[in-house]
């Protein structure tokens, strides 16, 4: 048995994301997001959802650049504060510790304490009926030595991506860890059996 | 230490959701994709991005609609099948035993044994370097009751989604559960401390 939601903005699983700029006095600022994910594989592209109330919205339009950092669930606190209040009047880098770097690539700086980050130039833009979604396109992706599998690459145990789980209509959102592996990606060519 | 991984993509967590639409001859069938989110707020919308060569994408642009399902972690082996081949010559419905059901809203099915289900139409589109972004204006979310927390609505850990961690340039991508809580959104109106 299924029951209507109607139209809300509900989905499992989301990413916490926290995208970083540089605003017009070059102060370095990090906003949190849910709305974001990968888009185009030639080149390698993500893309961001962004109202255009929010700080970074003009810096973006302004620096045409952008960073995208993947926090550990260690600093979920930190990222959650980091969604919680607008840039325009506090340092979040200077209120969280968190270090911003200068990308030698983009006009943007990543967040050293992030195992992860991608630094973006802005590829293009969609204004959406309520958002703007940014297109930026991944110039290099900087990973943590430490979460290194290996010959195998990076390992999300290691990164330990935080999951957004969001309960719009109910008060009661989530961060979540990564859980156990449950299966090899692209390994059933054919039908399993049930 | 961070190391440089060129321009490639690679971020966590991803999400496995499938797609559901109807064929020209009204055949179901299901694509899986990990790059789709949340996109807008009013009216809620989420985006899918497909390859051209894709047998939804055209199939998306005749019928103006699809679903996006969320399957549990027990069917990973359906989703990944499905991820696997091409609907334009076989039934992925038939073959994975999934049951196609039809929407009263949308010229598409819901997979009855995904524990969510959004119905969309299609509210707009953006071609990217390699891929069409279809931007779905989500009409209604369809949640199987066993997964709600009573008042407090849907529980992700009942719902049980797949989370996809690529490894595009290893060859050992895998999927993963969601694990345990670590903390509540909206939650640190004050820097924390460390």
């Amino acid at each position: 048995m299924k029951r209507s939601l109607g139209a809300i903005n509900f989905a499992d699983p989301l990413p916490l994301w926290l995208v970083a700029t540089y605003d017009k006095n070059d102060k370095p600022n990090m906003m949190a997001i849910g709305a974001g994910a990968i888009c185009n594989m030639r080149p390698p592209c993500l893309m961001i959802s962004l109202r255009e109330t929010t700080y970074t919205h003009n810096i973006i339009l302004d620096r045409r650049a952008f960073t995208v950092n993947i926090p550990s669930e260690g600093y979920w606190r930190e990222a959650d504060y980091v969604g919680m209040i607008s840039g325009k009047n506090t340092n979040k880098f200077e209120d969280t510790g968190f270090t911003p770097i200068r990308s030698n690539l983009v006009d943007a700086p990543l967040i050293e304490e992030c195992p992860v980050n991608f630094e973006c130039k802005l590829l293009d833009k969609k204004e959406l009926p309520s958002h703007t979604m940014f297109i930026g396109e991944i110039l290099d992706v900087k990973v943590e030595e430490s979460t290194f599998d290996g010959d195998k690459g990076p390992d999300v145990k290691r990164i330990k991506p935080i999951i957004f789980s969001p309960r719009w209509s109910w008060g009661s959102s989530g961060y979540y860890s990564v859980g156990v592996k449950i299966g090899e990606a692209y390994s059933q060519r054919k039908p399993p059996k049930r």
